[in-house]
């Protein structure tokens, strides 16, 4: 790695503070050759991290941190923050087992005053901030950082709703930076995005270095601007950006690259009373020109050469899930012109460039907005359209109002496409799929299907797409086996598992990709072993066909344990008054940490290897079975 | 019933399309009059109905209903829409068990196109309808009608935010009916309605019986205009409302009681094309001056007499739960300086009028915006504070991506109080708070309490704000059995049920309220009674004692069975190893209509003798056990 002189002598941001504003651009240039070096041997997130390496300085310069309280949205662009807040050293553990996280945790650093990682969160909890110290009586500052995209989700403008107007007389003292770097992690769609270009094209106030309000140098004459007035302002008192409408002084945009007006403008915000808004304009992969001209292949790479860029491998990997997902979508498009698409800003990650390039009239990119999202597809469905929405299992949890109360309450035929179901890996715990099937199987009407590869995958699809009522189906982030995808549209018999291995004694039933590790369980003990692929509506005749021939069963799922699959098959064993007993394998009931998804797994014990020792564990290694452990209760 | 001869020859919209202008104003008094005498005797919402009866005569007037789709926002709003749509007749069943919805539903009638009752979906709706007629070459208008409050929720600016702009180059042909009553069901909060108010004091453009744009002929001088510019513009391009920032084509505000502004301006916006915004200013209660002088209390009221008004019962009635928490709120604000108590809207029903009063500093009311008050709350407990978020179970499912990410992720103490758990009556299944305990149990650190009655409401709140990580109390609507609250501050030992009664053979474990009905069985049949009170974390030593020493085990709950305390019980006897037979009795897997509680309950075999036949029917009448019957499992 180049060397970095200057930033080696920073270990706290309180020593960055002894710096000239002429060392804090040396530092700048060196941070953000830091962050290029180390993320290149690390894979993460580089563009935004580049972006922000002026405004992280900026602000830990001017602000008394960790006094006073910085909260990052979304908050994978904290990485030059991380480096200045004593963690340079530990940037090469990043994302991996055992090593720094990420995103921002409380429990790594007191510089971490809120854990993000999902979007839209901060102003929120800058908020709750703000008003704490004010109750207190403490005299410190509440910052949030928040890009054009996470603006666009519902939670941070129910936040500035609330900020922008005084909490019991007092109005609240916080700072909402905009990052306007207009991209979210696909292309920003919306009104407000566009709004927030005008703002910028105006360029009205420009030359905020001394803080001070504007005069309106560079706008045109008065009487031209009093005749836009006259023609488009009906019904406004006083014309302001809607930030000033909401009660925030507004102030900007600058640029987000150059210490001498983030600097001075931050002081000058610093030192005001009540809600401030900064509108600061930053280039993503600024600094890196292959990052600059393709911010979103450099969104979140894996490891590369600086020097060469990102290369496409010699031999292509195996397709991913969302790669399955995304070809059936176009072909089920292609062959029904009743299916239309749906994302929540997520068209990379989703799988849905290629739909949306053939079908640009049934794509739907709704911005950071899953409650819009989910009610949106009801909406149409309404009309006689199959709208399919893919979301992260993660993220549909901010949709679970509007898929209850909108879509499964009516019983609308939505496909949710649930991807990143299961463990994530690198992204750990905020963004683990490992809820769904409790959260799901509980609401009447939804069914939820469980694939164990890639061809069934697209078959689960299709199934579900032909079904007159809501089904959401779950896969995992990555490839699975590798399973050859058929083409055409194969269809499952609804509600129905089937025996993949006849064996002796137990009965091992798999929802998902995890059926491939329990037919190895299956093989090495003579184990029958079910692929039940419906988790809902549950196989129950399979279930208590397998109940009756075998003297225990196991369940064997990439979900929580509370209310998963297994409980499923005890709620189902119960009804039918069957005592067959059950060892239900899946995720513990606590957060899982980041790092390699195959690790992770063996750590849960959910490989080959974990799930034949907890059988043998519970059920003794001999032919015959003997009695289950009458283990004490504990929780 | 006072006579209503113009209302009676109105079956359907059609028949109104066919009056004059003068019959339709007579048409409105007597729709009026209808309604007020209609609710009088059956209760449910009043304020909300008075003040739409002209805006919903209008909207059927120049929209060809129902091939025009009408989204009423909440919904609640919508008896004057029955009235005209085929159900005048049916009124007198409305709220009551087999009779119509007090919310617009499918499957009542073509005239409700989308089922609305939680708040803020119809934007997301409409847009989804619009897109979708265009989408398949149909000439269909969509209009969704959203009030002030509503308008503060976060997807309502996701939807907005999405419909602003042109879908592939087309811009969506919807329009917007801003119901600006300022009020939502508590007085509305935010920089948003402050914002509406002054759109109102303008009054720039308030002559739109043409719907033509106006000319500022009420507007101060332009120089003066400009001025003011000056001095605020800082960044606008073209000043306009927010709403035209957005994209919309702004009208307003217009006096929603005037069907001569209504009429024609809706006519004029009906022909335009791209999304329209009218902005209508009505009264909550208009016409009725009990309801206008005091629209809170008439925004829900049960039976009264129209020429009196509500009056105050002769004997109080039993405290509510919702009481008991107001009452704990103010007694423990008092005894700790950390609590804040935190609601979404919801200061009446959540019972926090008197804690608002005494400790308006440490009461935050943040809109209808349940996303924000979850991280709010959680940014609060960062600092130190003891945020207590009250919060209907069924609202939670707004924010339960936020409780999940914000709250428990980071392990932090925040109790949520859970109204409305279970059957909530009369508002039916978009109300019901049939999922907490699945949606709860399933994510790491949260615990979940549920009090047997009113005393214990109050020692599981104090229980619940003694600990440090997040934990959640759910109680049901209304009064219990009437258990005396002791006051002071009385806990329970964490994690532990108590036995309230011991017999042979069977242990029923109730979770909540249940436990009464349970006791009564438990005489009948000489069951032992467990009173559970933690559902998460479980007792179960207690669990696989009672297993042990009996011969079955039954669970009770009011809460959805997947995934519910019954199979908590299930998941810690198969952890245990042990194979007790256990019955779980909760709520079934299916949407429970509107209807009177202790019917309902009855109804899905959740009272006393429902419990006493379940059990019966499953373990036999014998006093010694008979084998538990080798059902078929069916699902």
């Amino acid at each position: 790695m180049n060397a970095h002189p200057l930033l080696e002598t920073i270990n706290a941001p309180a020593d960055l503070r002894r710096l000239s504003r002429a060392e804090l651009k040396l530092l700048a240039h060196e941070l953000r050759d830091f962050v290029l070096q180390s993320v290149s041997r690390t894979g993460g997130h580089l563009s935004s991290n580049l972006g922000t390496v002026e405004l992280t300085i900026a602000l830990h310069a001017v602000f008394d941190t960790p006094h006073d309280r910085l909260v990052w949205d979304v908050g994978h662009q904290t990485y030059p923050h991380k480096i200045l807040t004593g963690r340079r050293e530990r940037m090469g553990s990043l994302r991996q087992l055992g090593g720094i996280s990420g995103f921002p945790r409380r429990d790594e650093s007191e510089y971490d005053t809120f854990g993000t990682a999902h979007s839209s969160t901060s102003i929120s909890a800058a908020l709750g901030m703000a008003l704490a110290a004010q109750l207190k009586g403490e005299n410190r500052h509440a910052v949030a950082i928040i890009g054009d995209g996470a603006m666009t989700a519902g939670m941070a403008f129910e936040a500035l709703n609330n900020a922008g107007v005084p909490h019991a007389g007092i109005p609240a003292n916080m700072l909402v930076v905009l990052n306007d770097n207009d991209m979210s992690i696909s292309p920003p769609v919306g009104a407000l995005n566009k709004y927030l270009a005008r703002l910028m094209s105006g360029k009205f106030y420009a030359a905020a270095r001394e803080g001070a309000k504007s005069v309106l140098k560079n706008a045109p004459p008065l009487l031209e601007l009093a005749r836009r007035l006259e023609e488009h302002a009906k019904g406004m008192v006083i014309p302001g950006t809607i930030f000033e409408e909401f009660g925030f002084n507004y102030v900007g945009p600058i640029d987000g690259h150059d210490l001498d007006a983030l600097i001075p403008t931050l002081e000058n915000l610093r030192d005001k009373k009540g809600p401030q808004f900064l509108h600061v304009v930053t280039k993503k992969g600024y600094g890196y020109k292959l990052a600059e001209a393709d911010p979103i292949a450099y969104h979140g790479p894996g490891k590369f050469d600086p020097a060469l860029g990102l290369v496409k491998p010699a031999t292509p990997p195996k397709p991913t899930f969302t790669q399955v997902f995304g070809q059936w979508l176009c072909d089920m498009a292609a062959a029904d012109p009743r299916l239309v698409g749906i994302t929540p800003a997520m068209r990379e990650g989703s799988g849905m460039v290629e739909f949306h390039q053939r079908f640009p009239q049934r794509y739907f990119d709704v911005g950071i907005a899953e409650q819009h999202a989910v009610t949106f597809g009801a909406g149409l469905a309404c009309e006689g359209l199959k709208p399919v929405v893919a979301i992260y299992s993660t993220f549909l949890q901010r949709g679970y109002d509007q898929l209850i109360h909108d879509v499964a309450l009516q019983n609308l035929p939505v496909v949710f496409a649930l991807d990143r179901a299961g463990l994530v890996g690198a992204d750990g715990a905020t963004h683990a799929g490992a809820y769904d099937i409790a959260f799901l199987r509980c609401i009447p009407n939804v069914s939820l299907l469980a694939p164990a590869d890639e061809d069934e995958c697209r078959t689960a699809l299709t199934t579900a797409f032909r079904q007159q009522h809501p089904v959401a189906v779950r896969y995992p982030r990555g490839a699975g086996v590798g399973k050859p995808v058929q083409p055409g549209f194969a269809e499952w018999p609804w509600g129905k598992g089937e025996v993949r291995r006849r064996g002796q004694r137990i009965a091992i039933l798999a929802f998902g990709t995890l059926l491939y590790p329990a037919l190895e369980v299956g093989e090495r003990l003579d184990a029958t072993v079910a692929n039940m692929r419906f988790i809902k509506p549950l196989d129950t005749a399979l279930v208590a066909e397998l109940a009756r021939t075998h003297d225990a069963i196991v369940t064997v799922e990439e979900g929580c344990l509370p209310g998963g699959a297994g409980a499923a098959v005890m709620e189902a064993l119960q009804a039918a008054g069957l005592d067959t007993p059950v060892l239900a394998l899946g995720l513990p009931d606590e957060f899982i940490e980041h790092g390699d998804p195959a690790k992770l797994l063996a750590l849960v014990g959910l490989d080959a290897a974990g799930i034949e020792q907890a059988v043998l564990k519970r059920f003794g290694p001999k032919p015959a079975l003997v009695a289950p452990v009458q283990a004490a209760v504990n929780e």
